[in-house]
């Protein structure tokens, strides 16, 4: 199977699990559940999922269970964009090329969109077939990344950040909260749906999910000075127009993209213990790297 | 014990596990943890807990573990009035006597507050040292209560009813999905947390918590028309002025007054397969219909 067929067959699998673990949009209250389905079905990168299921060859995870926690991972990573985006945030208005989700509703449903993402995301680790230790471990991976000393806590350092000068550290810290605890969860949370990994294969993989969720940031930084809001599906040049610091703004586009080149390579050398099991890994690596959007 | 020797030392005792399970006001980010604390600690009725350590007596539950789900139900009650409370919906100023998180600290703040308070339930419900069988249906009940079919949709169907005439049944729809749900939950994890509870045992105990449910609301809409803002630590009144369905504007005071006694005798008569083990949770529904606050 080449890398374009595996992507494609887990994406496919991804989408039908959403639509499977969202409720209905038939049940009260509908158009919460309405807008639920909007926020987090058809668009995307589905970066997370990616991670799980490529994480979980290592330990020969089985599919539906991978398909729980990475439907849980999205459910998490959507309900951040749909908070990050309203007015009191972010204020954005466009968000995987449509209208973000207070534009297209309103802002107490945007609130409550997220909110409810956030809950359906555990209630659907539950759902995980899985022996109960696993869906313990797994609950606690996806709740500390999510939460203050996570992506949220990398939230508040982001929006505290606004119009200040940061220093390169700082920017990493800052990125290692806010979107590299839910990259790192996706990886480990997919090898834990799986047969227990050693100490060692966690750890290879922490260095792992750091390389590849720095690289994910750094390329963001990239993108939103050199592509068009039309290829995004968001709105480009935001961060230099908000005063927001980037690796761009920080250490300049040349040594940006030497950065993320350097990023890959760190990945690709973690995965070495692993050997051709990891292939899926490493090729996501590439993705996260090379991608133009 | 006297009942409110008992309330005194399960509300010490679940104050010191909220400070434990708060992360420290030193951690970073700081001003987010200092908001976290804020809203949690030193104030509320722990209405939840009080539930949540009653319920426990009735299946020999440890106290450190219903400690852990009293706390993680008080974490999700306080995100969901920090939203509440914020300028895109119910817009108060006042809250347990103190200013809102969003006028104390600004919105952004209020929103992550919310937000991380829900993933940090999570969190503890996974320190709760019980079996992973038991972690994993504590994990179940919360994210059910609290997400869309639970309190976050009974908000959005609350929302979606201001200004419009709602029938009794649907008011009574809507707070048992946004108050109701919680309570229940409550009362239902504590009796999870001890050995394993019959399915007639956790029906019954449905049953008394629908009933306080319900009064908790009845007496709630009766005092916001009865008492002052000082006396209630909220706005009093709000409820008429925002243009919200009450039980007192649909069936009048005296009816709202009877009501509340009936759903106190109703809550009585479900805890009588317990005995004398159910003591505290009759004395809780006396509080709950009897309260001033």
């Amino acid at each position: 199977m080449t890398f374009e067929q595996w992507m494609r067959s887990v994406l496919d699998r991804v989408e039908t699990a959403l639509d499977h673990y969202l409720p209905a949009q038939t049940t009260e209250p509908a158009t919460l559940h309405e807008a639920m389905r909007y926020a987090v079905l058809g668009g995307g990168k589905r970066v997370r999922p990616l991670l799980v299921h490529a994480a979980g060859e290592l330990t020969d995870a089985r599919p539906e269970c991978l398909d729980a926690a990475a439907c849980a991972l999205e459910m998490i990573h959507v309900y951040s964009l749909v908070h990050d985006d309203m007015p009191c945030m972010d204020d954005d208005a466009l968000r995987r090329g449509k209208p973000t989700v207070h534009v297209q509703y309103d802002e107490p449903t945007a609130l409550l969109v997220g909110d409810a993402l956030q809950s359906q995301a555990f209630v659907t680790l539950t759902d995980a077939v899985v022996a109960p230790l696993q869906q313990a471990a797994l609950v606690r991976e996806l709740a500390l990344a999510s939460g203050s000393i996570g992506m949220a806590g990398g939230q508040a350092i982001d929006l505290a950040s606004v119009g200040h000068t940061l220093t390169r550290a700082q920017l990493e810290t800052m990125h290692r909260m806010k979107t590299g605890a839910l990259l790192r969860a996706s990886v480990r949370m997919g090898a834990l749906a799986g047969t227990t990994p050693s100490a060692d294969a966690m750890n290879s993989l922490d260095v792992y999910a750091a390389a590849v969720g720095l690289a994910f940031q750094v390329v963001d930084d990239i993108l939103d000075v050199t592509t068009d809001s039309a290829t995004l599906g968001k709105t480009a040049g935001k961060d230099a127009k908000d005063g927001k610091p980037t690796y761009v703004s920080i250490i300049g586009l040349d040594a940006s993209r030497a950065l993320a080149a350097q990023l890959r390579t760190d990945a690709h050398n973690a995965l070495a213990p692993f050997g051709a099991r990891a292939q899926r890994l490493a090729e996501l690596a590439d993705l996260v790297v090379d991608r133009v959007s």
